[in-house]
């Protein structure tokens, strides 16, 4: 198993900084706002807990998620919730529970293919409705599953993103119920994934998988990317209140105890606040999403003049460049060929550090990129606080000069010669 | 998947105690000691990083844990080193990095094998060398290798404990060797769990697999045990500096990098304070060992006194006793036929929580028990304290009542009629 695209970018971006080099750091997806005083101070004041305590999280984390879950239109009992060390082990816990064979939409965030594989399966990838991200189309599913089936494959869990890593949009309403309906058809399991729930940037109603599949959907969440706490690695599972649900979760817990025992639990006492949606951290969120949004908006402009089809970012903190209506002059300028092309030349010429979309199963030759946007918000917390306050975070001199330099960059990428 | 059944133990305990009933905890591995102030104080200080950081670790941890081996004569660099949310996933990812089968002594610890089998695999279970624990015999292992492999199986690991959990003790440097040796001629990797190595009671030298078959040996610790901190979660994986190690020790980087992204930020930082062996907590950490030592010494003899045969422990908390010479008296009295019976008689009859060695992949039939002795240690870190610093433990009130109770259940439990 090779390390995952994300974290290898991250990885990479520091290598080259300590080298001396300059980079433009869009590849890895951390908030980049730093941590509100008090999630750190109730951190502090959980410092002495050094219990394992129970393998699913103590009570007041679990009762805080199921709030949060319930606020969100999902009624949700605290034995219906898991806590583990991030959202990633509880997805991967989910699927050795549910078995059998992972369907996927294509694009997807890296790692749920890769979970898969470590569980000796290939995924099935089938295309999200057009325009969209985070979903499998419906009908594409119901094919796909049934041909997989002929041929003696045995899907049995389908994934989604809500709203989407690494497209940035948020599935519609109909897609979603679409994607419910064959669920059920089909007999699978919905693993919906929504870890930027709260980063929508548009106001209004959410659709959840849980609302419309109620007896099969299990939804992750995360401090990771509402909160920006990506180090703290605490994230919760909501299991169906189904008898399906609840064979899942005590699956989960078994892997729980004999794969992380239980979730840091300084860190659950962090959670158990920050899930019960206190004020000040509504606030922050809000904040948050809003930075998220413009800066979003900003590059996907940036993308958008140079040439590239940039669908408008929704949720979350990525833009998702097509650059195929250039493909002829980016083969003819730079022998580019494939998005991974794309993304070396990006990479060796300009120093901006992206990922091809092809990390995310699309196919190698479309010419998508994954932009994470947040890698300019600042060199500091003082730097990343001012662009998160300021209704004009644009006009931070940082995140103006970044964008104008991405912008000349792409310029001599696109420029005929 | 099942709950792990140390970790289960520890939830009937809690749930007995809040339903009112009355327990005596030796079910669990919590090291049963307070944090550390100086350690709290580190979590404390870098409660504000929130950043992913590398998947291995940050380089002050993995520094320290390098230094932390060194010390203890396994030379080491700090790219040899991964960190992970505990050691329990470094193991998963190891035994996925070996691929094939999975050697374990007999008794092991509970989640090496649930960990072969969620990779699909069932563990070869190899006797330990007569009297002693956490090796597997190495004739034995070399014979079942080759039967294995003859059958079309697969081994490629082999697991060692030292000291060992379950049996509380310490293999010798001889049957060490002889593993080493079998291990270099069988080409199998050795995992080394030394999760416990700090809490050796005798001074003296020990007998690391890495220093006889350094090209083979990954090595395993974490700050559960030694400085009691189970609930942060944080342990280190070493790996050798050989073509060997530097594959296994990339293939568990992506797996890390897939499963849990890195290890909580602020555990690191006091983790690389800890692994830095600093006089305060080096002093702790002998506190521990005597605690350890003498509870451990104390309940043995209880033991040994209701007339089961009782192996001397040497380090951990943990007792091992083999009730074998009772059977027919416990057959006729309890109908006792099995560990498992004789555990479930202890439960339900004296409120005693330990767990069989079938538990630990014992013979069902065995009538061994593997008890955790922390569980007396107090019941709040006031008694805790005060047990630690004692050099006379056994006289605190709670733990000679504690020790009291033990002696006259099992009295009970053994007496004719």
């Amino acid at each position: 198993m090779t390390v995952s695209a994300t974290l290898a970018a991250n990885e990479a971006v520091a290598a080259r900084r300590a080298a001396g080099q300059e980079v433009l750091a869009l590849g890895f997806g951390e908030a980049g706002i730093p941590v509100h005083p008090l999630l750190r101070q109730r951190l502090t004041q959980a410092a002495g807990q050094i219990s394992y305590g129970p393998v699913a999280g103590i009570d007041a984390a679990r009762e805080a998620a199921a709030g949060y879950w319930t606020r969100r239109a999902i009624p949700t009992g605290a034995e219906q919730v898991i806590l583990g060390p991030g959202s990633k082990p509880l997805l991967f816990a989910l699927l050795h529970a549910a078995g059998g064979d992972v369907v996927l939409p294509k694009p997807a965030w890296v790692s749920y293919a890769a979970q898969a594989e470590l569980l000796g399966r290939d995924p099935i990838r089938v295309p999200v409705p057009k325009g969209e991200g985070g979903v499998p189309d419906a009908e594409a599913l119901d094919a796909a599953v049934r041909a997989a089936r002929r041929a003696g494959r045995d899907p049995r869990v389908v994934v989604a993103t809500l709203p989407d890593n690494p497209t940035g949009r948020l599935a519609s309403e109909q897609s979603v119920k679409a994607l419910c309906e064959a669920a059920r058809e089909l007999d699978l399991i919905i693993a919906a994934d929504e870890i930027y729930r709260d980063l929508v940037f548009e106001p209004g109603s959410f659709p959840s998988p849980a609302a419309w599949a109620p007896e099969r959907t299990v939804t992750t969440t995360s401090l990771s990317k509402n909160y920006a706490l990506g180090g703290w690695r605490v994230g919760a599972a909501r299991f169906p209140d189904s008898p399906l649900g609840a064979r899942l979760r005590e699956s989960v817990r078994g892997t729980a105890s004999e794969l992380w025992s239980a979730t840091p639990m300084p860190m659950q006492h962090a959670a158990a606040y920050a899930w019960s949606d206190p004020q000040e951290l509504v606030e922050r969120v809000a904040l948050a999403r809003r930075l998220h949004g413009s800066v979003a908006a900003a590059v996907a402009e940036v993308f958008a003049a140079a040439g590239a089809a940039v669908p408008a970012p929704q949720g979350g903190f990525y833009v998702w460049p097509d650059f195929a209506p250039l493909r002829d002059s980016l083969a003819a300028k730079w022998g580019i060929a494939t998005g991974a092309d794309l993304a070396g030349v990006l990479l060796e010429r300009f120093g901006i550090v992206v990922l091809p979309g092809s990390a995310f199963g699309d196919d190698p030759e479309a010419l998508t990129l994954r932009v994470a946007v947040t890698g300019i918000y600042g060199e500091n917390d003082s730097e990343r606080l001012a662009a998160l306050v300021s209704r004009f975070p644009m006009e931070m001199p940082w995140i103006a000069e970044a964008l104008a330099g991405l912008a000349e960059k792409l310029r001599a990428l696109t420029a005929s010669e």
